[in-house]
């Protein structure tokens, strides 16, 4: 029978959700777990990729075995077991044909930017002191609903068929001294929210224009858009699937 | 001349606030940025200890020096070149005879206790999953009032005098998925918040009655209290002097 498992994880520690064969990932913690409390070797299949470092709010990844009796038992010996930056929130049984991966039909992300040194958003947040013109990378943000193809935001060499993307949402907004990006898309190409932000980043400090923005999106060139901000203020916030 | 440092930071990876010879400690790591500031060897008196894991959301330091000129510059530096976990808010001039740990008079801890698992929390509040009656556990504070020697709340084999210390403020309350306790004193003796939290989660728990509870005050006997709860929940929250 299918499973989904849905967890959180701080990403500090792990080098991404994939596994890697010298790198702590979640997968790998999470599947050895798994795999102790069913008795038996567990595949687990993600909601995609996470970079290291990255952390996540809400992720997803099936795996298939006989029948759970009591999943709220399952769920809190894992818990017990489980590092403290990795959580459990639920287990659900899935149609046997659902899949983690290319079932997902919206995922979000957050990228969390603070202005003034904090000793405790060190690991959650990046520290950037530089003025930033929110209101200007809230345009910036408009211009994203125009276009679909992002190539200019990629990683070059990637494998992918289409850098298409359908995005349903894009803004910056003040919460409790940070600044936090928010952006819902059908899927995400290789570290692209972390260009987005670096791009927009530029044209909060008013390093290059609206229009550059744009530019830069048509021209679908990655060495055009700015820098990748760091892995550690980035958080997959939420993964949506038709059945759940 | 004379200056406190205010600071803030996440204790995960020191050994509390004092020099250690082998571990890595807050005062060395802040000292040696410091001297290396104002290239001159600067000693700093801090407010007081904390142990190993703690953090500080406000905490002072003095050092003597020559005037300082351009005390933003100074802060901005130090806030450039010190580690993410330690954050510089101000430097104040005081008095020639203002002592960091003797002029203190009021100081004040926090508590924090998450009861679901929860990945981004995992340094920064305790994870107790046995429900907790808060009700009672803030009648139990109001047996603190009554009280002024805590010895039954010390650390054994401490070279104190007194083992007296004057509450001011005691309470739990509910914040955003967490039970925070806030305590303020004149003075703390070694390990008694956490020593004070173990008893008080005793109560919370109904092992032990109120009563039990002052028995234990009265008593006088570490070993009648409860279990001393992990550094990670606890935060020095505010130190207060008659000249800030």
């Amino acid at each position: 029978m299918k499973y989904f498992i849905e967890f959180s994880y701080k990403g500090t520690k792990y080098h991404g959700w994939q596994y890697q064969p010298n790198a702590n990932s979640v997968q790998e913690t999470l599947s050895k777990a798994l795999s102790l409390m069913l008795k038996a070797p567990m595949e687990l299949v993600g909601a995609g990729r996470t970079d290291a470092g990255v952390h996540a709010k809400q992720m997803y990844a099936h795996f298939e075995t006989n029948a759970l009796d009591s999943i709220p038992e399952l769920i809190q010996k894992l818990n017990s077991y489980l590092p403290k930056d990795i959580a459990i929130h639920a287990i659900y049984r899935v149609p046997e044909e659902a899949h983690a991966r290319f079932d997902a039909i919206k995922r979000t992300y957050e990228y969390h930017i603070h202005q003034q040194k904090d000793a405790f958003d060190c690991s959650n947040s990046w520290h950037y002191h530089y003025p930033l013109d929110l209101k200007i990378m809230n345009e910036a943000c408009q211009i994203l609903f125009e276009y679909h193809d992002f190539e200019c935001f990629s990683k070059t060499h990637t494998d992918v068929n289409t850098f298409n993307c359908k995005i349903y949402e894009a803004h910056w907004r003040e919460q409790h001294n940070r600044f936090v990006f928010t952006i819902s898309a059908d899927r995400f190409l290789r570290n692209m929210v972390r260009a987005i932000v670096g791009t927009m980043i530029d044209v909060g400090r008013k390093k290059i224009t609206l229009e550059q923005f744009r530019t830069i999106i048509e021209n679908k060139d990655r060495n055009q858009a700015g820098f990748s901000v760091p892995a550690h203020g980035l958080y997959l916030t939420q993964v949506i699937y038709p059945y759940l």
